[in-house]
C-alpha cells in the first residue's frame, strides 16, 4: 500500500488537484465501513463544512494553509466546539470544556480538518487503553482476539488506520501518546514538556502532561510538527534542515546497558535491535551506555508519589465530585494520593531534576545524541485476559515501565514500528533525545525510518484492515 | 554623618588613594569597640590578608575590582573557606558546608573584603531574629530594652551599623533580607527568585530560596547588585541607564487598598504614608488600587503548607538528624510538615502561579510599576515579650505578613528606611517590582531615596551607635 505523505496531500489541496470534500468523503466512507471502534463521536457534517471551507479558500485564491485537507482525530480529552467531551468518563463535562485550546485551534488555522473525537482511557489514566465506559477499540493486528489498542489516546492509533485521520491528537503524560503508537504500529512523538500549551485539554499532571501527534510515519510528524511549532512561537534550530542531520551517518545512539532490553520479551527485544542493524549499516554508531537513570526515574514514576498527587489535585479543582463515578481500575489508584505526603513529592520533583542533570551530561560526556529501547516490552495483550483487576494492574505497569523515563527525566522521544514479534503484533522502537532537541529527533527519525526496513510499507497493513 | 558610597570606597582603593588594609583596621576597630554582637565569628586576621591582596594587586597596576576594599558581612547560612559554619543550629555543620558558592565567589572576585560571619536565626526559619543556640544581635535603635533586629538574617543589618561591613549577605525565603533591613533601617533588595545561584548556602524552600544583600543606602544596593549581577550573566536593561527611570517623575506607584496598610500600626503605616508624599511631590503618582492577591499570597504562605514541606525534605535530604538538635521555636513547625499532603503542595504551586499571573496583569492593566507597602506592621519587639512560645508565634507571623506575599508572587522587592515610629524605632517602606525587574526596581529606589526624606543622613544613626 503507498500512501501519500501529509505534505503531498496537503500540496495536492492547496494546488486545488485535489478537493478537501473528496479527502473528506473517503474518510466518511472509511469511517462508517470500518469495524475498529475508533471514535467515540464522528462528526461527519462538521467534516464536510470545515473541507467545504478549505475548498472555497483555494478557489477564491487563498491558501488555506500547510495542512490543507489534512483530516485529524481528536482524543476525547481535548475539547471541540460543538463536540460533546466526556475524557472516557460516564458522565458528559460540562460545556466549558469544549472550548479549543491551542493545538485544536493551530490546526484549524493550518486548514487541517477534524473529523471526529476518538475514545481515551478514563481521564487518561492507564497504558492498556481499555474503557468500560465508552469502549475500548479493537487493535487492528489481531484478527481473532480484541488486542489492548495501548492508551491512554486508545483510539488515535486506531483512527489511522481506519484510514479517517492522517493526524490523530494525543496527550503524553507518562506515555499515552507513544504506547498506542507502539501497540498499534505507527509513530508517536512525546514532545519536550511544555513546548506547546496544554490549554483545552483536561489536565492531569501539572509537570508532565503533553499533547502531541500520532502518523503512519516519521515524515509526516516531522512535518506537523513544525508547520505546528511555528504557531507555539518556535523556530527550528537552523543544522535541523542541513545536511548534517539528514542522514544517519556518524549519528551516536545509546543503547541502555540494563534495563527495558533485558527486561522486555525477548521476541520484542530482538526485533526492536535487528531493526538498529539497519541504521548500524547506515553508518550510525549504536553503543552501550549506562543510563540507570532511566530505570530509577521509571520505578518512581510507576510508584505514583508524583502523578497521582497532581491527578488528584486537578480533579480536585477542575471535576470536583467526579472522583466518584470513576471505574475501579482508575479510581482506586487515585484514593491513595492523599496519603502522599508533600515531603516527598518534593523529594521527587527535585530527584527529577537530578537524575535529568545527570543522565544528560552522560550524553554529553559519551557524545550520544539519541538513546533507544524498545518502546513497550510485553504485547498488547488480549482483553479476555484483563478481567482481573490484579492482572490489569500488572499489564498497566508494563505498558507504562518504557515510556514513565523520558517523561520523568523530560526528555522528548519519539515511538517508530520496528517489525513485528511472534504474535504478529506490532514492536515499537523508542528513540529518546535531550531535553528541547525535538526537532532533531524528528529528523533523525525520519532518517532512521528510511533505512530501518521499519516503514510501513514493508511492514504492511494489520489484518483487521487488510 | 556623611558615609562614602561603596562605589566611592572601590574608587579610591583601585586608585590607591586608600588602602583597603585601612578600611579594614577601620572594620576591625569597630568591631572590638562595639558591643551590638552581629557576628558568630569575627575573621580580623583573614580579612586583614585579603585586603593584603587587594593593595598589592593595586600597587602592581592590576585592578583589583569594582568592589575593591569594599567590607562584606556573610550570614552564617552561606559556606566561607577556612570558617566553620552552624546554620545558626547548636551544632557545626559538616566542613563541605564551607564550601563557597556564586555569591560569596562573586565578591572575592570582585575585590570585596569577607570579615566574618553574622548570626542567623536557626536554619533561617523565623522571621524575628531570635537565636536561643548561638544568640540574638542587639537592635541599635533602641538603648535601653533588647529589641528584636529582625530575622532570619539577624547579624546583617546590626553589622552594617557596627561599621564593620558595608555590605550584609542575607537570604531571603519569605523576607529575611528585608525584614532586618526595616527593622534596623536599612535597605534589603530580594530579588527574583532564580536570578543568582543560592549554591553554597544551606538550602531551605526549593522554590523561594533567594540569596541577596543589605546596605545602607539604595545606591549601594544597586551599585553592588549591578557588578554581581553581571558575574551571574544578565544585563541590564538599557532602559534602566536612561533618563526614564532615574528620576521619579512619572513613577506609578500602587498601594493596595486594603491589606498591610490598614492591618499595620497606625503609626507604622502613617511614617510610611507621609514618607510616599516627597517622591508625589516629585512627580510620582501614588494610587490606591485593588491587590487581593497579596493578602492571599501573605496568607497561605504563613499557613506553611509550601515552605514547610519544602524545609523538611532538605533537612531529610542535606541535613539528616538535624530535626532532633533544633529549638522548639523551628522544630515545632518543621513536625507538622509531613502531615501535609502532596495534593495541596500541587494546588499551593498552582495558586502561585494563578496568583502572580494576576496581579501582574493588573499592574500591567494599571500602568503601575511598583507596589508600595510598609515593610513590617509592628515594631520590632523587646526580646523581653518573646519569652513565650505562643508570643514568639504570634509575632514570628506579624514579622513575616509584609514580606510573604512578594516571595510566594515571584517577584522582587527592596525595603527603605522610611522614618522613626513612636518608639524611635525604623519603618521600612518596601517597594515590590514585577518578576526579573531588579534594576528597573533599584534605579526607581535610588530615585525615591533621593527625595523621600528617609535618606539616613536625616534620619540620623541608632542611639547604641551615635
Amino acid at each position: 500500500m503507498t500512501r501519500p505523505s501529509i505534505a503531498d496531500i496537503a500540496a495536492e489541496v492547496r494546488s486545488g488537484a485535489v478537493s478537501a470534500q473528496s479527502i473528506v468523503e473517503d474518510a466518511v466512507r472509511r469511517h462508517e465501513a470500518g469495524t475498529l471502534g475508533a471514535y467515540i463521536v464522528f462528526d461527519a457534517d462538521g467534516a464536510r463544512r470545515q473541507a467545504a471551507e478549505v475548498d472555497r479558500a483555494v478557489s477564491r485564491g487563498r491558501d488555506p494553509g500547510p495542512l490543507a485537507g489534512v483530516t485529524v482525530s481528536v482524543k476525547d480529552l481535548y475539547g471541540v466546539e460543538g463536540l460533546p467531551i466526556w475524557a472516557g468518563t460516564k458522565r458528559e463535562l460540562p460545556v466549558e470544556w469544549r472550548r479549543e485550546g491551542f493545538l485544536v485551534r493551530a490546526l484549524r488555522r493550518l486548514g487541517a480538518v477534524i473529523v471526529g473525537k476518538t475514545h481515551t482511557v478514563e481521564l487518561a489514566f492507564g497504558g492498556v487503553g481499555l474503557n468500560p465506559n465508552t469502549g475500548t477499540p479493537v487493535n487492528p493486528w489481531d484478527d481473532r482476539a480484541h488486542r489492548a489498542p495501548g492508551g491512554s489516546s486508545s483510539g488515535a492509533g486506531v483512527s489511522l488506520w481506519e484510514g479517517s485521520a492522517r493526524i490523530a491528537l494525543g496527550s503524553d503524560t507518562g506515555g499515552s501518546v507513544r504506547i498506542p503508537a507502539a501497540a498499534t504500529g505507527v509513530v508517536g512523538h512525546r514532545q519536550t514538556t511544555g513546548r506547546w500549551p496544554t490549554t483545552g485539554v483536561v489536565p492531569l499532571s501539572t509537570t508532565l502532561d503533553t499533547v502531541g501527534l500520532l502518523t503512519h510515519t516519521a515524515e509526516d510528524s516531522r512535518y506537523a510538527f513544525a508547520v505546528i511549532d511555528r504557531l507555539a512561537g518556535h523556530r527550528p534550530p537552523a543544522e535541523t534542515e542541513g545536511p548534517r542531520v539528514s542522514g544517519i551517518a556518524g549519528l551516536r545512539i545509546g543503547i541502555p546497558r540494563r534495563g527495558l532490553w533485558q527486561e522486555s520479551d525477548a521476541g520484542i527485544a530482538g526485533v526492536a535491535r535487528d531493526a538498529l542493524a539497519e541504521p548500524e549499516g547506515g553508518g550510525a554508531q549504536i553503543l552501550e551506555i549506562d543510563a540507570p537513570e532511566l530505570r530509577e526515574a521509571g520505578e518512581r514514576y510507576l510508584a505514583g508519589e508524583l502523578v497521582q498527587p497532581e491527578r488528584a489535585e486537578s480533579l480536585e479543582r477542575h471535576l470536583p465530585g467526579w472522583t466518584s463515578i470513576l471505574d475501579p481500575t482508575v479510581g482506586k489508584r487515585l484514593e491513595s494520593a492523599r496519603a502522599v505526603s508533600a515531603v516527598d513529592y518534593v523529594a521527587i520533583l527535585r530527584l527529577r531534576r537530578r537524575l535529568s542533570a545527570r543522565l544528560h551530561a552522560r550524553m554529553e560526556a559519551d557524545k550520544v545524541e539519541l538513546l533507544a529501547t524498545p518502546t513497550l516490552p510485553i504485547t498488547p495483550p488480549p482483553l479476555s485476559a484483563l478481567s482481573e483487576l490484579d492482572a490489569y494492574r500488572a499489564v498497566n505497569r508494563d505498558m507504562l515501565y518504557g515510556t514513565g523515563p523520558a517523561s520523568m527525566l523530560d526528555m522528548c522521544a519519539v515511538s517508530l514500528p520496528a517489525g513485528l514479534d511472534d504474535h504478529g503484533m506490532p514492536v515499537g522502537l523508542q528513540l529518546i533525545g535531550r531535553t528541547g532537541t525535538d526537532h532533531r529527533l524528528l529528523a533523525r527519525a525520519v532518517a532512521a525510518e528510511a533505512v530501518l526496513g521499519t516503514n510501513l510499507e514493508r511492514l504492511g497493513v494489520p489484518p483487521r484492515v487488510a
